[in-house]
Order: C-alpha cells, then structure tokens, then sequence
C-alpha cells in the first residue's frame, strides 16, 4: 500500500512549507496547486474559484470567479460534484505512488489508504509572523483584522471537514501526530519529522 | 538553562513508558517514583496516598492511606501544602539538570523553564490493551469497568491540571507536541522522537 501523509493546518501555521519539505526529504510527490490545476481543466471554472470551494465549500462571493453566469449556476447546483471531482482527482494521486498532500480534507478522503495524519498549529503570534514575512495579500491589514481573517479561514476549513464527515477538524484524537510550529524554524524539524514517518510506515507494514 | 521534557498523558497510552525510553535515549534523567519517594519521606505519608494527591488532588478514600488520624486531619487542612511541597521538589529536580518529569503538571510549574512538552495519547482500544499487557489491577474488570476507570483518572488528572493553573490538560495548544501511539511500539519512535526533542532544544538555545 502507498504511503500517504496527509497535512492538515491552521492558516499561517507553515503547514504548507512542513508538507513541501516532507515530500522532498522522503523524496515522494508533493500535491498542492497540481489538485488545483486538474480541476480547473476538468470544470472550466478558475483556479481562485476552485482553491475556495475545495477546501471550504461555497463561497459567497463565488459569483465573479465563474467565467459565466451557466456556469456558475451550475456550479451553484451542484456543489455537491465538485467535492466528488475532487476525491475522485485525491484517490487518483494517492494511488500513483507516495505523496504528501496538504489540506482538502485527503485525511478522510483517503482513509482506506491508511494514511499518516499530521496536524500543524501555532500560537497566533507565530501565525501572524508567519504570514506577514510570506508578504501574502494580508499585509496591509491590521494585526486585528489579519486575526480575523486567519479566524475565519480556519472556521471554513473546519465547517468543510465536518461536512465530509461528522468529524472534527483540529481535534488531536483525529492525528497521528500533531505539531506546534510556534517558534520554530520549520526546515530545522523536518530530518527528525521524517525520521518518524518513516518508522510509523515501517511500523503498519510489519502489522499487515 | 537545563533542556525540561515533559510529559502529560492519558492513562493507558504508554507516556511514561516514552519518557523513561527517551530519557535513556537522551542519556538524561529520568523522575517518576522519585518525586514520590522524596515526598513520602517529607511528609510521612504512605507513597499510595502521596501518589493519589500528587497528581489528582485529595481522593475520597484518602483516609485509609495516613499513617495516623493526626496526619491525616493535618492533611486534609493543608492539601495545598502539599502540592506545594510537590512544587518545590519538582523546581528543586528541575535545577539540578536535563531531565524527563512525567506527569503532575509539570509543565506548569516548570514553565520558568520553558520546557518541552509532550502529550502522549491513544484510541481507547489501544489504551485497554496496554493496560492489560501491563497486566495492571484492573485486569479483572470488564472492557466497560476498565474504560470508565481509565476516563476516571483522566478526568482527575485534567481538574488537578486547571486548579494548578486554568490551563486546559490535554488540549493540544497547551503543548509542543501531541503524539498518538495507537497500534504503535512505543521503543520503535523514540530515536526519531529523541532528534526531534533535540533539534526543538538547539532552536531555543539559537534563539537566546
């Protein structure tokens, strides 16, 4: 059976750069934007549209990301078949081979995989470190709005997990392992962090 | 400043088999029973009764543990004393150089010391088998009883936790690191786990 990681994370945590950097010390594949580009030629809608609807359901403003007013309807109806596209792409790629892939919900997507589920979180002081020095769009706001947004963020992804599956999103007993990047150097973790995937790998293959 | 590990965990889910194994891993200390020894010896008290409180606060039954009535009224009066008392020892531990403290909120009352902490937790189907291969004393209870005394212990630990400090035992922003051992070997993580503890400590002592 392949090895998957699947990487679940708080906005600003560096879950993204965990999930990067995981992938090329264990040297399997890494799935992020390429979900992301499948989709848009599979539906025809825009990248941004899809970024918003795969991790957090419908958005309100989803309107101007369609290219037209049928597709957006039928969008708008059928929600449902995007989140099917979805985990049908995630089953395809875990079956490929080896990989990590970040958020979407891939930990419950995949669960007769077998996958290893990380979970990556932060004090709001390093999240907010975090995502000024990425210089993401969020710059300019105040500390307390960019708070907000990160909050709100965070609340979408957890909404979008529990309706795939009653789940909680964020609640450790749903992780193998969960890691608190507060202060940390991420790259500086990652030799360790992969030394342990691969022993808990190793460790599911002698049960079989 | 000396590298702290600690290590909370739910009854069952093998953390203080991981915190003798990594403080051997470490070739650090290691302090469990002596921190009962030491108060025993303080408190005349008999280490069951020590046992009970220091990690739980008084039980009901805390009665037939003293030595005498005397002590026992003494004791009842002057609970807080006594975790006091457990305070200093575990300072005094603390001080004397690196180590691995499981348990008794250690990672509150150290936090001058900002150490590491781990919370070491398991599916309860994990936990039961653990504690019957221990062959623990609650071997002869029934799945159901075993499982409601396991929650028991927890629930005390957590409210022992808040009383110390409001802090919520168990929830995973409270530590540094969450680890889940279902269907783990505990031996077959700690060389990862210990290069993981030592990349954390090098960051902080970069940091200063």
């Amino acid at each position: 059976m392949n090895r998957i990681i699947t990487i679940s994370r708080e906005f600003g945590s560096g879950g993204r750069e965990v999930g990067k950097r995981l992938a090329d010390e264990l040297g399997i594949a890494y799935y992020d934007k390429e979900i992301i580009q499948e989709m848009t030629e599979k539906t025809g809608l825009k990248a941004e549209y899809i970024q918003a609807v795969s991790e957090r359901g419908m958005p309100p403003y989803a309107f101007q990301f369609a290219k037209s007013f049928a597709v957006y309807s039928q969008m708008n109806r059928n929600q449902t078949e995007i989140l099917v596209e979805q985990q049908k792409i995630i089953k395809e790629l875990a079956q490929k081979g080896d990989c990590v892939i970040v958020g979407r919900g891939a930990n419950l997507i995949l669960k007769d995989y077998q996958p290893m589920n990380l979970f990556i979180y932060a004090d709001m002081a390093s999240k907010m470190r975090r995502c000024r020095e990425k210089g993401s769009k969020e710059e300019k706001l105040t500390d307390k709005e960019m708070e907000n947004q990160m909050k709100q963020i965070d609340k979408q992804r957890k909404k979008y997990h529990e309706i795939l599956s009653g789940f909680e999103w964020g609640k450790k007993e749903n992780y193998h392992l969960c890691i608190n990047t507060s202060d940390l150097e991420i790259k500086t973790i990652i030799p360790s962090l992969g030394a342990y995937i691969r022993n808990w790998f190793e460790r599911r293959e002698k049960q079989k």
